[in-house]
């Protein structure tokens, strides 16, 4: 197992993915310091997958599989860059510009390292799988909750509409119900509130 | 499952730990581009557990609780502060500031999460157990390694030893011979490079 080349390689993809914690996004902190970055992020939901566990539904997801995928899901971003959820333009080619990156970073490491680090990337893409659907789940929960309790800043700012939020949030349903019918309290109290046009 | 009170619970403690991305540590981050945050550190750990696994040595450590181990460590720096781990004075009370800590943010939880997030991070504390050891491991390597890797920056701010940096990590050692096989290598250049006094 000591193969030096096999650890050179581990050791160099160590390193490069500390670049995903330069890779900000379209959310504040809670306390609206600043922006927050995708190594942040992918902790949160890291840390989440643990604690609403007994939330997921279907209930047999497997966590360490859930925990690997959002804790690597947004390191493409490192080469393709944090793409809007809601700029229409840049999703056209988010999907040949993140298969690119992919390549790219996953293949620095190992082959059986890569393989499993790219079909985890890929099965929390398609969200097909319980374990797939729980951490989308997450994925569209945590920014959701930093927009609206940073009284809807970024939504404010372009003009976002409950319909887009709705569009995009509501794979939550099929990772968590439970998850699902408090977000959907945040988006009508949002529109309440003048945070998303209604 | 649907008891409002502990989802709340749950939904206020997913809230109250985004304070530790505003926890900053004696290191920068590759490029040297500033300091890491706790948030950040906590994720790649939690990359480096998948990544290293084959290296931890006892090897029968269980993956999935050695990732939250490493996940939730620093939570308790929101209250108590990031430590360096070279100043002796404010190692005097930092078990009891950490404890402090620990108290209020996992009392912030249902009774059966606090007690699996305190036990967890009271073992890793200790490093008594294989999957603490591991844990450890990553936690004195990430940040050894960025300090290397941005040279010795903050090593030579603080004039620091090669002998205060091998007592610090060695524990790496208790966890991942291989890896402690490269960290030593790390600071014997360190010391050839004049990023640490020999």
């Amino acid at each position: 197992m000591s193969d030096p080349n096999r650890l050179r390689q581990q050791l160099d993809f160590m390193r490069e993915i500390d670049k995903v914690k330069s890779v900000f996004r379209r959310n504040y902190l809670f306390d609206g310091s600043r922006l927050e970055n995708d190594a942040e992020h992918s902790w949160h939901l890291a840390v989440m997958a643990v604690l609403f566990l007994e939330h997921a539904d279907p209930p047999e997801v497997d966590l360490l599989r859930v925990i690997k995928m959002v804790l690597i899901h947004d390191l493409v971003e490192i080469d393709a860059g944090d793409t809007y959820a809601y700029d229409t333009e840049a999703l056209v080619d988010q999907t040949e510009r993140e298969n690119r990156a992919a390549d790219r970073i996953f293949g620095m490491l190992p082959a059986d390292q890569r393989q499993e680090f790219r079909a985890l990337w890929e099965e929390f893409d398609a969200r097909h799988t319980p374990d797939a659907r729980y951490a989308a789940a997450l994925d569209r929960l945590q920014p959701m909750m930093h927009n609206y309790f940073t009284d809807g800043r970024v939504w404010i700012q372009n003009g976002i509409t409950a319909e887009q939020v709705i569009a995009r949030c509501s794979p939550i349903a099929n990772g968590s119900p439970v998850l699902w019918e408090y977000a959907e309290g945040l988006i009508r109290d949002a529109v309440a509130r003048g945070y998303l046009k209604g």
